[in-house]
Formats: structure tokens, C-alpha cells, sequence
């Protein structure tokens, strides 16, 4: 068959930007994300979930922060020449249950939403293609109540999941106040609103870059520009100084106590029907929340929240852990935002052309998880398995009802499947393994009737150690009867 | 903006063929599926997610039982010119990741992987283009061992999510004894394999098929043909009289233990030397379970398995519940197949040319589901929250301050985020969540310190139930202080 020689065999590869987990790395997120789950079942949230296909019409052809149709999106033709997608997020498909299911779903609707999404983006140095979000919505609730539960059952996640109080913050904003910060400002015109939106887009991104910019570095992207560190120049807003002023006042309005702060937006936005909502709004969250015990150890009102230029027309919410890592150049810095949302009120509305009320959050759980590794707090059971080593073939029924014994006896064991011939294979294989015991029962022991138990764990660090003194009272092998070998594998596994 | 108006608003709509999951759907499938993933961790295999989306040329262009290229897959064209796929089952990226990271992982590997795929075929009832597999395979064991080994996995699994011994039977038969068999009957020539291929792929089906067509039925299929019910005429293998009776003969084979089965097997094989490997392959697993205790109880050795025409290249297994279910016509019938699988020796060697040993299982999850809700015996809390009503929407701090003492104490409750106006409403909202409880505090109950709970769970079944009498001494509504909400709660839900 010399033809089939010449073919090219596949190549063995994920796709660009795709990526396997293994192990360890599947065990620590489901860990996670399950405790995420009780917290957001306890809360009333329903779990939903939708496929990962839908019509690219339901879809909206558009991901939140990209304009041109179809950009980012992973997209086919039907046979039915209806064009397909992968969902780019968990919002969208919400939006098309919501509309869909309207007649039988519970109103409000509270649903919790945990799986990959998908975007076609040039993948980079830890950015993938395909990628877990984890959601909760309201959907129905007109309330900020609602907003309020959010940023709540938010911060009791994060603890639940492994951050302590003081090492996370959740900040909350208003759209609405700044919206009526820039009337102030005089960048929005409340009877011509699409006058000045470039104006506004500029002054948006310059309040996200506080961190990173500094205030000078965002006075000059309110003004005429700034020129960065390489002389690149990005175009400012064109705002006074006097105007600018306004802008920078408002993210320097952060006080003490919630109260405190409410004070400082009322007085920044004047008259402004707008920003008077948005500054009641928060001043309502800040009391339901307090009145709970979550107080600003936990969840503040801050104005330099932004949260990108999406869809949100209320309430946003961020929630950034406080802790400093060091970044890869060894730099010590914060770690920074996990979480953000806010309320949405006309995503539904492309359907029904009924306006309908929703607020959310998203946990980045890759981000999240990232952060639970730093702080060397993931949960999920990474031991290896006891190692059953095969020393005669023959007697592989002897060996399986070794491991089956274990098993039986909640240990996690394996016999050898290998070809069991060369016996350093089996012990390089326990290693890989990671297992903590290799059992061992060559003729001699069967004839005795005993097995012979290494402890790979200590071996290990034996190995390492040069003192052996101090391992001489816990010997790194025994010999015990084959009667004892559930009892001896427990008692070195130190249960 | 009349040009708004005249847009066309998109289709709330899941695409063909593919659906949502809502609640208990999902915690009942995620439930279950946390048991089996429990099972295999203690057997020592460890999980492995890839990502939905592979090349069309790691995939393979095939599903296992399509012969046309692309057939049944849903599949784009990157802007590299790459072709893009979603996985269609979960073999194949295993097959891509032993050959990728051969050098890495331990060998043998044993990995499990649960998660969704998809089929671009045409849907049907109850047959959608995405759902769920969960699989467990070794790679790089030669040794039927770890064929025994799955088995007794599949068996411990199934028991662990709930389906009882004497409910199940897991069936083992071996691909070589049907070649030995199949080369006795004179349609299959060692010399020239390819030889009386089509009739081959003929016998299997109709051995596939004996559940349904009966002896008879099978029998005129190993010859010319068979006419069925409607008129149609599927043509036959073409056997003679004694061809056939070989046939039957093996498919007759089960005896009432392994070893005679063995024995019967061996009988028909005769000179065979691939029927006799088969043959002496079946013993060897036989033996090992029954020396774990696996006895024909749960796994037997039935001739009868065929397991489709794809890849298998030696044991093959499958698991059947054996308990009766009502069909859709309300006949009685068993309820069948959930599980599957066997040994594929070929499917590495694509990618590297060199061919590795693997053996593995799937459990169809969705009918592993079905059943265990068939017989009442689904996991997942489907409790529904108590809901605390809004009776005056400026006490909210109030109500949230009802819910978080019960979140606290574990217990699952909600507030009414809804409009409160109409009262109605929101014991309709409870009722539709399934809350057990609901709580209410008017002005006058705030005054005197207390809060009503209607026990929505007695309720119902008072209104179904005539004589009042019974519950006399069980109010379905109480009034307690408000100081002891949370215990009240505790008590009326019965913990």
C-alpha cells in the first residue's frame, strides 16, 4: 500500500488560541465554581443552561465592546442557510431565553449561568479563544434592591471561594451620575444626547485609566491629549480646564462612609435630573447594604468605577482584590479586578420591543482561580493514586483485587497497566503519578503472604535530604502482612 | 426614529435542534455526573477538558459511523484558511491529545472527560445536535485488564448514581471472536481481509438487530433478505443454511457462567487463531472480574454485543438496564442500552504512525438520566427558596435584612424583586418557584414585632385535599416573633 505512505498524517494540535487542561487544572475550577454555586443557589438563582450555538441574529451580531457586525465572532451558514454562532458571552443568550420563555419563567427571574464562551480575537500570551465566564442576573427586577443583592452575594462569594475580607473590595457606581456629572461638565446635552458622545467615549476611557495614568495623565486626555512614554499622542477631549475640573472632582469623590460620598456627588451634580437619580440610586444601595452588615469593608460607593462602554445604564459594580503580586518582571502590584457588572435595561427589548429591567455580574474565573493559585487557596483533590506495581504478570487477578480493596476502602489506587517488564518503568510511572505509595508483592512476599508498601512522598524528600538521621524512625518502606495492606496504606497516608 | 420602527426585531429562538436547560435539569445531570466523576478519580483516572472547537484535520473528518467526509460535523473556515470544527465526540481529541503530549503524560493514561458535543444532523424528537458525553479510557495499556478494569468501573458507576444491582447488567464479547466466527461461516478470509467486507458489515448489523427482529428475522438477513412490516426488503448477506447456523450458533453462546461461555465460544471458533486470541481474551477479563467479585450478576460475557461498526479492534462492552419502563404507547419495555464502548487500537496511530493501545467507555448521559428519574431516584436540590414578600416597599432594608439572616443560617430564600403592588402577584411569583414558605410583614406585624409564615407546601395540599380535619393540628400559617424567623423557618421545613 505505498500510497498510503505518501499521505500526510495530521497534525496532532489544538487549534490557534485553543488550549487543554489537565488534571489538577479541571479538579481546581470545578472546586471553585461549585462553591460559587451554593452561594448563588442560597440567593434563590436558578442555574440556566443554553447551548453553546445560537442563531447569529438572536445573537445580535455584535460583541459588547466591538461595532462591526460579526467581529470576534466564531460563525458558520447552515445548511438552512441560517448563520450560526458561538456565544461570545452569557448575557446574549440570557437576553433570547428571557424574550423566548417570557410567559413561564418566573418574574423576576434570579439565574446563575457557569461555561466556556467563545471569540475569534487573535489569541495572545494568556488569552484564549475559548474561556469560562460564570454569571448571576436578575432579570425583571426594576429595583436597585436587586443591584444591591448582586454586589452582595458577590462579596459572599469571594469569601466562600478562599479571599478574605480585606484582601477583596467591591466598588459600585452610577451611570446616571455620570451622566450627570458630564451635563455638569457640559458634554451631554439631555435634550440632543447623541451630541458630544465622542467627547464622552474620551472621558469614559480617561476616568478607567486613573490607575495607570495618574491625575495628570488623565487631565491631559481631558484636555487637548496626551503623548505616552513612546511619543505616541492620544487625542483628548477637548474640555476646559474649568470643565475638567468637574470630571476630576467627581472621581476624587470618594469619602469615608457611603453617606459621606453621596453628599459629595449631590453637590456635583447640581441640577441634573439624571445624575439626582443616580446619586438617590446609590444612596439606596448604600443603606440596603449597610443595613445588612455590609459595610465598607466590603462593598464601597466609588466613583472611578467605570466598567468599560458597554450597555449599562445604571448601577456598575466591580470587584477588585487588594492583595499585591508580583507581576512577571517581579514588580510588586495589586492584583486587580475579578468581577464587574451592572444594570442592562434594553438588551431584552431587541426582542420584544418591551424595555425590561436586568442587572448582573460576571466573575472571571480564570482571573479568579489565577488569584486563589497566588494565594495558594485552591481547593480540589490533586493526590495521585497509591500505585499497585505488577511484579508477575501471572498474577494480575492478585494485583486488581489489591487496587479494587483500596478503592473499596475510599482510596484512590490504580494497578499498573503497562508492560510491566522493566520495574523502573513502573516506579518512574508512580512518580508522574504523583503517587505518595507504591505496593509492591514479588514471589517472595506472595509466598509470605505480605506486600511491601514505599512511601514515595518520604522517599522523595530523603532524596532531597542529606540528613537521613532524621527519617531513621519512619522508614520509607515496610513489609506488611497482605492481610493489612488497606490499614498500612491509610496509616501512611496519614488517615 | 420611524426607520427603527420598520427593522424587523430578530426571533427569540434556540436554533433547530438544540435547547436550553433550566434548574433542576441541569443540578440533577450535574449531580449525577459529580458521582460518576467521584468513581473514576478513586479508579485513578484523572480529568481532562478540551476545548469544543479542534482542526477538521485532528478531528479526522469522520464521525465514527459516517463515511462521508464532513458528514455530521459543523464546521467553518478560519481566516488562516484553517478548518474549524466543533467536536462531534470525545475519543477524537483524545486520540489528538495522547499523540500531542505523548511525551509528557503518563503512559498508561487514564483519562475521563465529560462535557457537551455536537452532531450537524437532522434533529428529532428527543435527538438534539448538542449533548452531553462522559467517557473514561486508558491509553497505552495492551493488556485486557484494562478492559476488565473499565467494566468494573462502568459497573460501580452506575451503581453509585443509583441504579441497583440486579438493574443493570454490563455485557462483555470481543470483536476477534466474531472474526473467528465470521472466518468459520466463511465470509471473512485471513489471507485478503478486505474480502466479503459488505457482508460482514451485513451480519453485524443483523446481529445487532436480534432484539428487535427476533430469530427469524436475523436468520433472513444472514440469507437473501428480509421483507418488513411495510413492504420494504433489506437485502441479505447471502449465507447458506449452514453459513447462518454458525452465526446463530454464536449468537447463542451465553451459558450460564463465564467459563461455560468461554467453553462454548471456543467450540465455535475452531481453528481460528484471531477467534481463538478473542476467545482467550474473554477468559482473561472474565477471570479478573470474577476474582474482584464482579460476578454474571453484574458483568457477563454475552456473544450478543456488537457495539456499531466503528473502530473496535478486541473487547467491547456495553450496559443495559434490565428494569422495565412504559413507552410512549404505555407498553411495557426494558429500558436498554446506557453505556458503551471497547478497545481501538488504530486511533493514535493517524498522528503518529505508531499504534497505541486504547479501551474505553461512554455513558450516554441524558438516558443514564432518564432512567434514574424513571425510577424516582434523581439527585439535586430542587427546593425551591422561601420568598419574603414586599408588603410596604419602603421597609426593602427591612425584607433584605429577613433574607440574609436565613442565607446566613444555610437557609435558601429570595426577596420579592418584583413590582409589590399587587400582593397577588407575589404569592403567584412564590408558587411558581416551588417556595416551600412564604414570609410576610405588614405594618401591623412590624409594629408588634412579629412576621407571618404560610406554609405554601401545606397549603397546596390542603386545597387538594377535602378533610380539612387531618391538618387541624398543623396551621398552614403562623405567626411568630420576628426575633425567631429564622428557627420558625428551620422548624416548618422540617430540619
Amino acid at each position: 500500500m505505498a500510497q498510503d505512505k505518501t499521505q500526510r498524517r495530521p497534525r496532532a494540535e489544538t487549534p490557534k488560541g485553543f488550549r487543554d487542561y489537565f488534571g489538577a487544572e479541571v479538579t481546581e475550577r470545578k472546586a471553585m465554581l461549585d462553591k460559587v454555586a451554593e452561594v448563588y443557589h442560597r440567593y434563590g438563582f436558578d442555574p440556566l443552561e443554553t447551548s453553546a450555538v445560537e442563531t447569529v441574529e438572536a445573537l445580535g451580531k455584535f460583541l459588547p465592546d466591538v461595532d462591526r457586525p460579526n467581529e470576534g465572532v466564531f460563525a458558520w451558514q447552515d445548511e438552512d442557510a441560517d448563520w450560526l454562532a458561538l456565544r461570545y458571552d452569557l448575557t446574549a443568550p440570557l437576553a433570547r431565553v428571557a424574550a423566548q420563555y417570557r410567559n413561564d419563567l418566573p418574574s423576576p427571574y434570579r439565574r446563575y449561568a457557569m461555561g466556556p464562551v467563545w471569540r475569534n480575537e487573535k489569541p495572545g500570551p494568556g488569552r484564549f479563544r475559548q474561556f469560562y465566564q460564570c454569571d448571576a442576573d436578575t432579570v425583571g427586577a426594576p429595583s436597585v434592591a436587586a443591584d444591591a443583592e448582586i454586589c452582595a452575594m458577590l462579596s459572599d462569594a469571594l469569601e466562600v471561594v478562599g479571599i478574605p475580607r480585606g484582601d477583596y473590595i467591591v466598588r459600585v457606581n452610577n451611570r446616571k451620575v455620570l451622566n450627570g456629572v458630564m451635563e455638569v461638565a457640559g458634554v451631554l446635552d439631555p435634550s440632543d444626547p447623541e451630541r458630544f458622545a465622542a467627547e464622552r467615549g474620551i472621558v469614559l476611557r480617561a476616568i478607567d485609566k486613573i490607575d495607570r495614568l495618574g491625575e495628570g495623565g488623565v487631565r491631559a486626555l481631558l484636555g487637548e491629549g496626551r503623548k505616552d512614554e513612546s511619543g505616541d499622542f492620544t487625542k483628548g477631549a477637548g474640555l476646559s480646564a474649568e470643565q475638567a475640573e468637574v470630571v476630576m472632582a467627581f472621581m476624587a469623590a470618594r469619602r469615608e462612609t457611603g453617606a459621606e460620598t453621596v453628599a459629595a456627588l449631590r453637590d456635583l451634580v447640581g441640577g441634573s435630573v439624571v445624575g439626582g437619580e443616580g446619586v438617590s440610586e446609590l444612596e439606596t444601595i448604600a443603606d440596603l447594604l449597610d443595613r445588612q452588615g455590609y459595610g465598607p469593608d466590603r462593598i464601597v460607593i466609588d466613583p472611578g468605577v467605570v466598567r468599560g462602554l458597554g450597555y449599562y445604564t445604571g448601577p456598575v459594580f466591580e470587584a477588585e482584590l487588594t492583595f499585591e503580586i508580583l507581576d512577571e518582571k517581579g514588580r510588586k502590584r495589586q492584583f486587580g479586578s475579578v468581577a464587574g457588572g451592572g444594570r442592562y435595561d434594553d438588551l431584552v427589548k431587541r426582542f420584544t420591543g418591551q424595555s425590561v429591567p436586568a442587572t448582573g455580574v460576571s466573575i472571571g474565573v480564570d482571573r479568579l482561580l489565577a488569584a486563589l493559585r497566588a494565594k495558594g487557596r485552591v481547593a480540589g483533590d490533586a493526590a495521585g493514586p497509591v500505585v499497585v506495581t505488577v511484579m508477575d504478570r501471572d498474577r494480575m487477578a492478585d494485583y486488581m483485587g489489591m487496587v479494587s480493596e483500596l478503592r473499596n476502602a475510599g482510596v484512590r489506587a490504580e494497578v499498573y497497566l503497562g508492560n510491566p517488564k522493566n520495574f523502573g518503568n513502573q516506579l518512574k510511572y508512580a512518580d508522574k503519578r504523583a503517587a505518595p505509595i507504591a505496593v509492591i508483592q514479588g514471589g517472595n512476599e506472595a509466598e509470605k503472604g505480605v506486600v511491601i508498601l514505599k512511601d514515595l512522598v518520604l522517599g522523595a524528600q530523603i532524596a532531597q535530604n542529606a540528613t537521613l538521621e532524621e527519617w531513621k524512625d519512619r522508614p520509607a518502606q515496610v513489609e506488611v502482612p497482605r492481610g493489612e495492606l488497606v490499614a498500612a496504606v491509610r496509616k501512611m497516608l496519614g488517615r
